[in-house]
């Protein structure tokens, strides 16, 4: 077996092939995502050496499909983050038959990327919140006006929750367009913090390109923001790399909308490959909610958000998708006090009663003898 | 039923539910793609009005799936492409038992993304290829060194073919990092115009943010450079939508890395999406070659593609993934001369006589006769 010089990425796909052919099928992808032309056509013997992709092993499972081990070179990724999608999963995702189930990086493409910022020590710094799990909330509905927003960042500020979040959705609608919206609902936390003796942060969600965004983030810095939103699949993770890279100061939460859209096992998705690009805590949607991950993938993301992993920080896993105020105690016990709590549409049904329920939430995850360490 | 004032986007949906399920599902489905909360618990009756997304019919498919039809506000777009697919599949993507089919959009948001800049007709003036398809090739493997892929420029120039483009793996590999690259190819391809008369076109591959892509682009300018590949989906489409708005000179080719198979149907993300963000031409595979898209999804993405719609420019189809100089009278006679036709392992299998296959395939494409108009 030929040995690649220079460092590689190994990568574990799924084939749903039958197992007899598993072995071709292997061969043929590792061609894709490398060479993606016959080897017999390759001139240069480096690139036959060296680029082009191997298979490691095939193992067969007991469902029929079989677990592809293949190396690619990390020469191709040339550390940016889109190249690597890219390389990992870029053609075959057109190809029904193939899943991107794990992946396992040399210690130069770990460092290449960095990781994420703050990680978890750095989120409790900045929230003043240890030894539990952050509470997170998001203002909703879009389309609501600038002041109905500060309203409830007003409301969730004095409750004590940690992290107010714009939703996914916010991007410059015209009923609260981003400079309005930021400076609006970063002043009512900040004086609701200073009523209550709280530390509320307010984290506003970016759009656009990168150019764009770093206008945003210039306009927010200005008003005291040090934490956003991103969807790095929307904008793109080179886009979301790049701005965590550029701002080494400041939190990134990565929210997984259009995630599903690859056929990308959640677990190296949201649990490896945004705390590779720099997020420091990772949205992701829990069991039991709207969303139908089994509690098994939960597990596996939030394992990987906070293992030790090339000395990267580790990132807040943050089971979402219609949490409620009652499953609590349940969320401590599943995912321990290193996690951030994220409740919506279950605090806003309580209507009049929103500060109330708010500080239900507080209350029930600041309660002592549930979390597992 | 509800009017929904302001402009509205139609969005069809694949439910696998059971057929009894569905119109639970496609109202929980339009909450999801708008304001994402109870809305009994949304006190703006505004928002109620105008931005909860409504569904307007469902109706049963043969194979037990049912198509839910749902109205978007358009407001909760606002003319940003990454904020579009966020709205049309940004958390449903997180979902297994939906697919997003077809897209039907107002005048306002056509007009607001803007379709190609070149179009069909701008791709043909700059290659000053008419009346037939458009021939395509791409340099490979990455890896390769540029004066290797300098070499392949000559001979593609000298045998006629109008379009020369890098492989989508190319990024910034330091066995030819971009500048060096693109300098070397656009030599090649320029003085090998210049010695047979010929008009080819050298493509390069954009990578990483949008900051980035605009560096590439003005280095690839100053070589006379005008035309680009680019992966929407791996740089984000708000990226290729800026490139595509802030470049009306440029002819900018779309690449599917990334799309998937099975979540958002190829006619609506190939066929429809990546020409309404400005892609004058949009490679997609192919059936037939290495992937298995059907004929009938192959015939809709091309027809979505030239298709009359809301004034935009039609796109070129490019039909790819393992064609061959032998399919060449089978490709013209599906898609037509409006097409380009992209063949990229099967030029360089001929080795040392990738001149003769080169010459080959553009004359196949050339011969008169076989392409329906």
């Amino acid at each position: 077996m030929r040995s690649m010089t220079g460092p590689r990425i190994d990568v574990v796909y799924r084939l749903r092939v039958a197992p007899e052919q598993a072995a071709q099928r292997a061969r043929l992808l590792a061609i894709e995502q490398s060479i993606e032309m016959p080897p017999e056509a390759v001139i240069d013997r480096r690139v036959l050496d060296d680029v082009l992709a191997g298979v490691e092993r095939i193992e067969r499972q007991a469902d029929g499909t079989s677990l592809a081990h293949l190396r690619l070179a990390a020469e191709t990724v040339c550390d940016d983050a889109g190249q690597l999608m890219n390389m990992l999963f870029g053609n075959c995702s057109l190809q029904a038959d193939v899943e991107l189930v794990d992946i396992e990086f040399p210690s130069s493409t770990a460092q290449a990327f960095g990781g994420p910022n703050l990680g978890i020590d750095g989120l409790r710094r900045l929230t003043a919140a240890f030894g539990r799990p952050l509470t997170c909330t998001a203002l909703k509905p879009i389309g609501s006006t600038a002041d109905h927003l500060a309203g409830l960042c007003r409301s969730f500020a004095q409750a004590g929750i940690d992290l107010i979040k714009d939703d996914h959705g916010w991007a410059n609608q015209r009923s609260a367009p981003f400079p309005q919206r930021v400076a609006a609902c970063q002043r009512a936390v900040r004086e609701a913090n200073a009523a209550a003796g709280h530390r509320a942060v307010y984290a506003p969600s970016l759009y656009g390109t990168h150019t764009q965004m770093q206008r945003q983030i210039e306009l927010a810095r200005s008003h005291g923001i040090a934490a956003f939103l991103v969807a790095p699949l929307v904008c793109g993770v080179a886009t979301f790399s790049a701005l965590r890279r550029e701002h080494p100061d400041l939190a990134f939460i990565a929210h997984p909308a259009l995630g599903g859209i690859a056929r990308i096992a959640a677990p190296a998705l949201l649990g490896k490959l945004f705390r590779l690009f720099g997020a420091d805590a990772v949205i992701f949607p829990n069991h039991g909610g709207r969303f139908t991950y089994p509690a098994a993938t939960c597990q596996d993301i939030a394992r990987n958000n906070r293992a030790p992993w090339h000395g990267l920080r580790p990132a807040l896993p943050v089971p979402a998708g219609g949490m409620s105020v009652e499953r609590v105690p349940e969320l401590k016990r599943e995912y321990g006090a290193d996690s951030m709590l994220l409740i919506g549409g279950s605090l806003l049904v309580a209507r009049e009663r929103l500060a109330e329920r708010s500080r239900a939430f507080v209350e029930a995850v600041a309660a002592v003898g549930e979390a597992t360490p």
